[in-house]
């Protein structure tokens, strides 16, 4: 015999506030969502007769095209463009992911993000080269045609600014938007180009070169010291982002691809690759890229991107479609590894249950989480807290301002709480 | 002190034709295609001030957008539009991947293949849902809204047209085209989705359901019947590609996804899961996507598709630049499950060597496999042989037409050659 809902829900129970275990839930037919149909065939051909058939079914549709593109119903899919510092220099500009609108863990290529100093270049790929030079045997340049022979290698990494979230670091109360705007700086590739141990054992890296400056082909030159060891440990010459040509936008024909490590030292555009003995202290890495703390100094470097999740299913501006059982999802990662756990709390951190970890779990890259959990329809609190291979752990918002100067809004890897209201809204809240 | 090219090749040697073992190549410093560069900085100073910066270096670039798109300069990069069999009905087209462009395991959404029977309709979600009924407890309907509650699973999977590589099946003498044209019905993505075991539970089948005949929401309302022990297996409801929404080829805003089953069954725009006794012998099943062997008898079913590979660099129509080193890279994937094992020759099949497939391997996905190459500049006939995790290994053609009557293009996984000429023309060949 079939047990009851109250039954089943009770048998699931993972955690309070409603979170159940997937494993548990799931093989004995609980209602989420259907609605009874017509029983039968007939009925439904009746139904079918009863009212004028869409054109879709009455004459052929389109024919096939060369390159696709979303149906227009989706149209409101599409990046955030973020509107802070649009004065402060040409082309100064920000566009986040709308996570709360996409599933699995691939970010489509039109929808990653973007952060440019001097704007988008229109870049022609025949009049760019990468050089890398400096404290190598033999300089060497590469133009497309020349990369195209090499051995690649292909692997999925996350790219996130080190700005990301950052309405949450500085602004006192929070602020009412969706994971686009306050998270959206961050997305999820499946990269593919060449290793750059290849091409620096090709030019002889001398013994004293233990830096690489990276130069891109943009407007501001964006410049990035980065240690020889991550350049030779995994650092990819990227040329492919799921596996077509970069998108302009994301360093077209070439960019940098250092996994794990904050957005703009994974150069786009890159040109020059400066084999030296120190760090260049470059604007980038001395200015606009420091985080100051809370006893006045500055952190010289903070390469690694920390370890980090947020719930996007769901999330803040959504709305709850009336109480019962929903599946609570989310996107975790670390710049230091793969994500080994992730906890969801739905009472406001006073019990946690694990979450499902959607295979395969990669290094550095992005990972599913999800949970099913029965809404009672009263005011709940949720939280996600992800842990990585080594055994970091998101820290609370308060935790982390200690660390900070009040200014500092780099390196935000708090946990997120959405409020969820009676009335079913979802607001951003911190704890 | 570092050895000479030739000792270089000769320790790296793998098998006959040049095939080399990246492992034993990599790692110090072989030459492939970089060709020396100015020196010190200061000589690329001098450089770029003999010339006339370009423009993307001297003003801003374009400001952020909401959905990206490709660089002009690749506006190459499209589907193959197919043009077989188009007066065959309204909308009946094919477009093919073109794999030789692409590097990595994703095919980009604009990119997948299609297989429209009566084009790509206009479909508005709001007007579309998905009954389940038949021989089930509880007839269900489902719209979009209903379904964002349900638990979803995300996978990587290729999907292959039952037809993909006619031309080389049915033409008497190798037609000589790309990749996109001869064996681009086959892509694959990260599909997200609700498992189909969910929403047949909830409907409850009664004992005697052992088949669901699932039907597409377009003008042919494309029908396949499906035994229920793979809905029930692995079957998805996908909503999702590549993290978006489906694009309207793809069977926006919703289709099946039976991994590893042949293409059509896949049903896109699906909006009927009718719980049967028995199959339907649809139009497709007993007609369009039948199998005729050589004894004149016809496969009544064929569902799965076989283990398949081939190579994408270099490939038909390319042109090789010169001797050297090259990377020979392709794809390989089974609907059995994981491959094992490829293997390529450089010399028309007398000695193979094993080659090096991307990490993850995944099931029923694609995998990239590559293997160093030093192409000696005389003719060489290029092939790869692909194994899965049942020991299945793709036949020649030779054997696989033996099977076949003559007229079959159906499921056509025999191996595929490329013949390298001494000017560097990559053709088609039969083996």
């Amino acid at each position: 015999m079939p047990q009851s809902t109250t039954e089943r829900l009770d048998a699931a129970r993972n955690a309070g506030g409603g979170l159940l275990s997937r494993r548990r839930l799931l093989g004995g037919g609980l209602a989420l969502g259907g609605t009874a149909a017509a029983a039968t065939l007939g009925v439904i051909e009746e139904a079918r007769a009863a009212r004028a058939a869409p054109e879709w079914v009455t004459v052929a549709g389109e024919a096939v095209r060369g390159y696709g593109i979303p149906a227009a119903y989706e149209a409101h899919v599409k990046r955030a463009l973020i509107q802070i510092y649009k004065d402060l220099a040409p082309g100064f500009s920000f566009s986040g992911t709308p996570l709360q609108l996409l599933r699995g863990t691939i970010t489509p290529n039109g929808l990653h993000y973007e952060v440019h100093h001097g704007g988008r270049p229109k870049l022609d790929p025949a009049q760019h080269a990468l050089m890398i030079h400096g404290l190598v045997e033999r300089p060497l340049k590469f133009d497309l045609a020349a990369l195209d022979r090499y051995p690649m290698a292909t692997r999925v990494h996350f790219l996130e600014c080190a700005g990301n979230s950052f309405f949450n670091a500085i602004m006192d109360q929070p602020m009412q938007a969706g994971c686009d705007m306050l998270h959206g700086l961050a997305s999820n590739s499946e990269w593919t180009g060449i290793p750059l141990a290849v091409l620096m054992q090709e030019a002889g890296v001398k013994p004293e070169g233990r830096w690489v400056v990276a130069v891109g082909n943009d407007a501001p030159s964006l410049s990035r010291s980065i240690p020889m060891e991550k350049i030779m440990a995994d650092g990819i010459l990227a040329l492919y982002q799921n596996g077509e040509r970069l998108r302009p936008e994301q360093g077209y024909p070439m960019r940098l691809l250092l996994p794990g490590y904050e957005g703009n030292m994974n150069v786009k555009w890159v040109t020059s690759l400066w084999v030296t003995k120190a760090p260049a202290y470059t604007a980038g890495e001395s200015g606009e890229y420091t985080d100051l703390l809370s006893d006045g100094k500055a952190l010289k470097f903070s390469f690694g991107m920390g370890v980090k999740s947020v719930i996007t299913h769901p999330s803040g501006t959504m709305s709850m479609r009336g109480p019962g059982l929903y599946e609570i999802s989310g996107l975790a990662w670390s710049g230091s590894g793969v994500v080994r756990k992730v906890e969801v709390s739905a009472d406001a951190g006073k019990s946690w249950a694990e979450a499902d970890l959607t295979a395969p779990v990669q290094s550095r890259a992005m990972t599913r989480f999800s949970l099913p959990w029965h809404w009672d329809g009263g005011p709940a609190r949720l939280m996600s807290r992800a842990e990585d291979e080594t055994g970091a752990i998101q820290p609370t918002r308060t935790d982390w301002k200690k660390r900070y100067a009040p200014s500092n809004f780099m390196h935000n890897n708090t946990i997120q709480a959405w409020q969820v209201s009676a009335a079913g809204s979802v607001e951003n809240v911190y704890t």
